[in-house]
């Protein structure tokens, strides 16, 4: 179980999970009172959890599926509506492990996922949304964000790469934003995949074992682990003031790669189905067009 | 076997697959040649095939996976190859289910999947290849295209949505376009999907039968089955004029499902393999990172 300082509304152990992992409104956040090795709202059984979680994951893989289908169909018929995942995460965290192994369940034709990178002159040019904005899904799509707007006060705050009163700013227009997607059908659903600090070493040691994971090695992730405290603070500044009711921030601790692929996926499905998108019906004579396909030459 | 009228290279029934279903440079294609449930290439066995096919196919998935991201990993040192898949074909042909079935092996967030509409009234106000353009994969990605620029020769040719002396003037500009690709590291693999008249039937009619099957269907799709003998010769066409050295056509029968998807996975395959990607080495010093990160705090 995650633990939580005591809060307004403490959620209960039997809640859904997107109620336990959800940071309530306005409430401080202090992420070292997480257990980022938990694995909280996953169903306690025998040892090893891990065979539990991954065969629970690959069935809740094929329920994605058929709701992303359905999604998709309905907005053929102008259902607007659409899933917008945002992923973020200290490097390591799995934000790319998650898109492999949560998003791969899904047919890739209704995904548009996006790797937002350092940004390019063009971007930096106009306002940090403009980018973002691009990227979004489609209708009945599902949009997957790998980091996103969130590094403008992330990185950006960090690394001081703009004014303190101008990323002040950011968290109300980030708010605003997510507020008029949320108006236009977009279900934004935030997940900040919450790793320790001795989690990222063993992971970055891993890295360096294997030369064929060298690629995905950088000197630079060293000094960024070396400004771990500010980007936890970071962190926090931004869960308190950017989960709203509109966008809600989910923490999902994340050490253990099978629980953060369970629980992402569970996040998904509880949304997926509060939506309930359904197949749309056709508006032709099916009777007649059965007619004319038999009696073709 | 597909059966091929006789032609100056034959290949051999032992030949690899992208020789076996390649349409030969310059020469004369009939469809009506080609036995769509064919199966040409597949390993011969005990019956029923479709059960070693899908085992196959499941098979090919991991190395399919495996060669992505070397390819998506060579990117990250400058390698600028990419790969870009084109699926054409009749109407319920799994264009579609190719993308959910083979494409689904790949990692997410290395493919860019691209389904082509109808044009807009944007996309019309430009040449033809504008809107292809913005679509293709950068280095290291997987492009897929479900249909294409090879619209605009089809149907474009039997709807007479443009003239014909500008039709006549596409094939050669399409095949200049894809050599510029060829010269730019993308390796465009174009597939043809070859169902039979009598196959499209039961499939339309199967979409009938299932409400939650009638998103799909739309009585349009009677309408372009009346020009099926005007879409085989503009595919015959386009198949004749446009498979070239830098970007060959292939045939795959498609009426069974699972050689579809097995054929298309061998033909990724072998142009992966053809490609070689490789792990790019780090520049970096391995055991100066690995000191300083057993050694921080």
């Amino acid at each position: 179980m995650a633990r939580r300082k005591p809060a307004r509304e403490q959620p209960r152990p039997g809640s859904p999970l997107r109620v336990l992992l959800r940071v309530p409104e306005g409430e401080r956040v202090s992420l070292s009172s997480y257990d980022t090795g938990g694995t909280p709202g996953f169903p306690a059984g025998p040892p090893p959890l891990k065979a539990a979680g991954l065969a629970a994951t690959a069935q809740l893989g094929e329920r994605l599926a058929g709701l992303q289908e359905r999604l998709y169909a309905a907005s053929t018929a102008g259902d607007r509506r659409r899933l917008l995942l945002v992923l973020q995460g200290m490097d390591t965290s799995g934000k790319g492990g998650t898109v492999k192994h949560v998003i791969g369940h899904f047919n890739p034709s209704g995904c548009r996922v996006k790797a937002f990178k350092a940004p390019t002159a063009e971007e930096r040019s106009h306002p940090f949304l403009w980018r973002i904005t691009k990227e979004l899904p489609r209708p009945g799509e599902i949009g997957i964000f790998d980091r996103s707007h969130y590094e403008d006060v992330l990185i950006a705050r960090v690394r001081e790469l703009a004014p303190r009163e101008e990323i002040g700013r950011r968290y109300g227009q980030i708010n605003r934003f997510e507020q008029n997607l949320a108006d236009e059908g977009v279900t934004v659903v935030k997940v900040f995949l919450h790793i320790g600090y001795e989690e990222q070493r063993r992971r970055l040691l891993k890295r360096l074992d294997d030369p064929d994971k060298h690629w995905k090695f950088s000197p630079d992730d060293i000094e960024e682990r070396a400004l771990w405290p500010a980007y936890q603070e970071a962190y926090e500044l931004t869960l308190e003031r950017c989960s709203t009711g509109a966008a809600p921030w989910f923490v999902v601790p994340a050490d253990r790669k099978w629980y953060r692929n369970w629980a992402v996926s569970r996040l998904l499905l509880d949304h997926l189905e509060a939506l309930d998108p359904r197949y749309p019906r056709g508006d032709f004579d099916v009777e007649e067009c059965r007619r004319r396909l038999l009696g073709d030459p």
